[in-house]
């Protein structure tokens, strides 16, 4: 089997799966519990809460616990759109963000009748920074936008994303959707106001993810309930997987600039390849991007049909973005990116690990070969 | 050990853990993924959504996976609550919810302007069902009350609130949070448009819920993402943790009568030596209760300086709500029911398990006692 589908989701990593089962036959206790059970158990969450702020240099109370990124960018978004509404009600984001940041936005606009720009890019997928810094007006509330891109995987600058909105409004917040980015390039959250991560993405677990909120923002929670996580996620901690959590990142941090440029050159390899052959075009930008991600396009097929057919032949790649496969429209990263609607149409998604290797590349490559000759193109 | 703190939490069953952590080891891809890692993964999720619904006698669209009970109230309320704001902005719970019930409509009060009703319950914690009856207008939209209090036991006539409210206004909704009910007694969710359920309160794994949704009902979605849920829940599936759900199910539905029969026998061997003991009162409803849970106060003792010697002694039960424990104050079921600040002050839970013994019983009372003679009393 040859896996290119990383971005989509990872295998559980077998450090992370034997703690996460051994704490599941030793713990049962509710981590808000007030005798020594539940003790045990918060101490070990709070524990590994402490030890993930180390590795992402910021405060033990800035970090919460949730279920996913998913939740984490409707918490963030939600959470500062609901409770600065009084300030403004004019909020930012991008035209190709994942759908738990885009659709957050649409509802925010359609449902709760926010003023939500949506910023271009251009044909590199690079975001219109003029255009940003001339939507940003007194009344605007909060910025969002990812860090890499989960389908062509372009780069933001974050920094400089960080200097325009304190240039323009110092009340503005920044939220950035940093789920493609850990464990892949060095993080620096002092740029941000609020960041989202998952740990599905680095070989962790499904259901949990991480939500960084500088302790100056106030958010209304997304999840009411108890006292848990500083009253801000309700809920009973899932305290087991909270506890692992700081294991599967401290090893997604591990050797990640020799990881990065293994990746990368797996990536120019195989991008040199598919350069020479017939009606392949690389959507990927060649600059700015990370090497983990590689987008392209069979020109004139079907991308589910040949998905379909390296399947049967045991290699496993994607149209695009899992969260919308089932809908057979163009990816809406690469019709902002102003890509042709044929291109477009025909995209695969690629997506490497540090576990790929070149004898993968090289399969996948005549896998391809062998799938664009058998599968007829379109009309 | 002595654990009699059920309604907290209960220890992960042997069948569930077996079964979950062979998945965990077998499958990781994203069940949204157009290959078949991601169809087989999906499929199977699929067959337990399918499977609960036989279990619950509703259909397999009605069913949402979510990361726990908490979620699934929150997403419920506001779901509707936003969805069917143009029609009404007055939604009635009452006095003595669950703090993500509860919270939530604090909320929906403060921040969003909803116009709240709390219904009051008598000293037996019964729900004042003419006020419910008087307080539903034109405008009230949504009607969320509890099936069994966590605190203390009661159990609400769901059938005759059902009533009420299809007396009163046919377009009210009837959300109830089932999460101290399955398992336990039989459940008919005929009568109600959404419920909530929660895994680990019936020995299977945190942060796994569900809520149950009529498809007649519109909610906006608490957290907003792909195609994931029909559209109403994104992130990526926990797909694993949502297989084993169904397992968790109908392991707890096994065996309920028998079950209830035995603890309800616990239950009253308890009170009855409990009642013999100077300075216990109980609680807890002598009618209208589940027997799974006790509440009583030993009348003049700190119930935080109790638990912690019970502790000591092996014995581990709670004060009140671990959602709420942290809080030195009186729990707000106890205060709604009227009970004398001195007899709600001093109030411990006691709740139990089909794996509780008569044998426990007798070990905790006279853990208790020890207790009771070496703790000083408060002045």
């Amino acid at each position: 089997m040859i896996y290119l589908d990383y971005v989509s989701t990872t295998p559980l990593r077998k450090e992370v799966k034997e703690t996460y089962t051994q704490l599941l036959s030793k713990y049962f206790a509710n981590a808000d519990s007030m005798h020594s059970l539940g003790y045990e158990v918060n101490g070990l969450m709070e524990k590994s809460r402490s030890l993930i702020a180390q590795y992402l240099k910021v405060n033990d109370n800035e970090l919460f616990f949730t279920s996913g990124a998913s939740e984490s960018n409707n918490m963030a978004i939600k959470g500062v759109a609901f409770a600065y509404a009084s300030r403004g009600k004019h909020i930012i984001t991008t035209k190709v963000e994942h759908s738990s940041v885009y659709n957050t936005f649409k509802e925010l606009e359609e449902i709760f009748g926010y003023d939500v720009d949506y910023i271009s890019v251009d044909n590199q997928g690079r975001l219109n920074l003029n255009e940003l810094e001339n939507k940003i007006r007194d009344d605007t509330i909060l910025v969002s936008t990812m860090l890499i891109n989960n389908e062509v995987g372009m780069i933001n600058p974050i920094s400089k994303i960080h200097e325009i909105i304190q240039k323009k409004n110092k009340k503005t917040f920044f939220h950035v959707d940093m789920v493609q980015a850990l464990g892949k390039i060095p993080l620096d959250l002092s740029f941000v106001d609020l960041a989202s991560f998952s740990a599905h993405k680095i070989y962790g677990l499904k259901g949990s993810g991480l939500l960084y909120k500088k302790n100056s923002v106030q958010i209304v929670p997304l999840i009411n309930g108890g006292q848990q996580e500083s009253g801000l996620r309700g809920g009973t901690s899932n305290a087991l997987v909270n506890i692992v959590l700081a294991k599967t990142i401290r090893l997604a941090l591990e050797q990640l600039d020799y990881n990065y440029q293994y990746v990368l050159s797996l990536n120019q390899y195989l991008r040199k390849i598919l350069n020479e052959i017939q009606d392949i075009v690389i959507n990927s930008p060649s600059a700015n991007v990370s090497p983990y991600i590689l987008n392209l396009s069979c020109i004139g097929y079907k991308p589910e049909v040949l998905v379909h057919d390296l399947e049967s032949q045991g290699c496993f790649v994607s149209t695009k973005s899992a969260c919308s496969s089932k809908k057979n429209d163009i990816s809406r990263t690469l019709k902002a990116m102003g890509i042709d609607e044929k291109i477009a149409g025909s995209a695969l998604r690629i997506s490497f690990s540090h576990l790929t290797t070149k004898e993968d590349i090289d399969e996948f490559i005549e896998t391809l070969k062998i799938s664009l000759q058998r599968v007829k193109k379109q009309r």
